[in-house]
């Protein structure tokens, strides 16, 4: 068994996608866990871990690592437990924290997108709040868009990556939450393009790392769809 | 000056109070910079951070807090960075990744609290989503609050302290959740305190902490208030 085990939800990107990339792009292996076969695997184990093992802490929610007798949970957290040993963040500690900080703020929109299309409740399905959903998809197409894209292009500047010198988790990141926008908004990440060169350049070169490209064409790669965080519904793309 | 810098809006509690109580509780001293008079505090003097300065890479929003040359944002990013120098965690790496998966859940639920009355956009005034702020906010008290209440009460159990032995950050930042969901919601928090009498516990033995006690009596203890994050609106406190 690898020594690293994630357990993520097996059929969406969602927020386990970020985990996953880090993994494939340092060629390190890992277990996904809820997507191998139950016993050991499938969604069972998943719950089992959520609800509380003896001796061991459950998390909130997925994803989380398993690390021997260690479990971590909350993406960004996890990123910033492997990214050291994965050699995708520098050795100081103000890179670290300033990694950590954007990787935070990729979070935050990550969490606005998921609430373009859940703005009432995540217990509910979308069709329940599908006016609520356009209301906040436009102003997020229009002012959150935008606003965050401008801040993380501004940021690069004419930069390789956007936490220092060396290549890092966040640009991983970034490049997933660029696929997510441009799938789940196409026409309102194109409104965009013109105005953030710099992040996609830094997209198209994640894209054609050896073990990214590789990964993004393998079946490991699952596709976005409309069950993930990152959903494409046209009535959503309108606004902006 | 103080070797520690923080950078909030200065007439709200917010995402500031978090790090404010982390200083307070270890009576360490740091100047509030936005709360100083002009022109070496007040909010220009944040403006002029957030725009970014030469040689510094501005943060997405406050707070932020400034050491020397470095710039922390991201509220859990900052007390992860301030925790040890603070003697609020523990040593090893388990309990500092434990406590900080803590404080990023935290932080999830005073983002939903804060969208329980911006649903839409934080753009808007409340009053222009008030319909909607309505149901978002009946599923909060009635799905979240109870969900993550049980998470926090069942990890917290018998202990004294969320995290580990050693009182930390975390039992600062789960006291302020509670006094925010109180008031924010005293009709939906009172339906739930029988079930967790660990974290009332938790709340009044923090309140007693003689620092932290002077703290919530003297005027550098802003009041809470419909500017900040949780906001008392009796019509968002019906459901549950």
């Amino acid at each position: 068994m690898a020594r690293y085990q994630l357990y993520y939800w097996p059929s969406i990107q969602g927020r386990g996608e970020f985990i996953r990339l880090a993994f494939e792009d340092a060629g390190v292996p890992y277990v996904d866990v809820a997507r191998l076969s139950p016993p050991a695997g499938g969604v069972p184990a998943l719950m089992r871990l959520l609800r509380g093992q003896p001796g061991m802490r459950a998390p909130f929610a997925p994803p989380f690592l398993k690390v021997g007798r260690l479990v971590i949970a909350q993406t960004a957290n996890i990123l910033q437990y492997l990214a050291p040993r994965l050699g995708l963040v520098g050795r100081s500690e103000a890179e670290r924290l300033f990694a950590h900080q954007l990787q935070l703020t990729i979070a935050d929109v990550v969490a606005e997108v998921h609430d373009t299309h859940h703005p009432i409740s995540g217990g509910l399905y979308y069709e329940e709040q599908r006016a609520e959903a356009r209301l906040r998809a436009r102003h997020f197409t229009a002012e959150r868009l935008p606003k965050y894209l401008g801040y993380f292009e501004k940021l690069l500047g004419k930069r390789r990556g956007l936490v220092g010198r060396k290549f890092s988790y966040v640009d991983l990141s970034m490049f997933q939450l660029l696929a997510g926008l441009e799938y789940a908004f196409p026409r309102g990440f194109a409104r965009r393009t013109r105005s953030i060169p710099g992040l996609l350049a830094l997209r198209d070169a994640v894209a054609r790392r050896p073990r990214v490209a590789a990964y993004l064409a393998s079946p490991r790669r699952l596709p976005f769809s409309e069950e993930g965080i990152f959903r494409h519904y046209p009535e959503l793309d309108e606004g902006g």
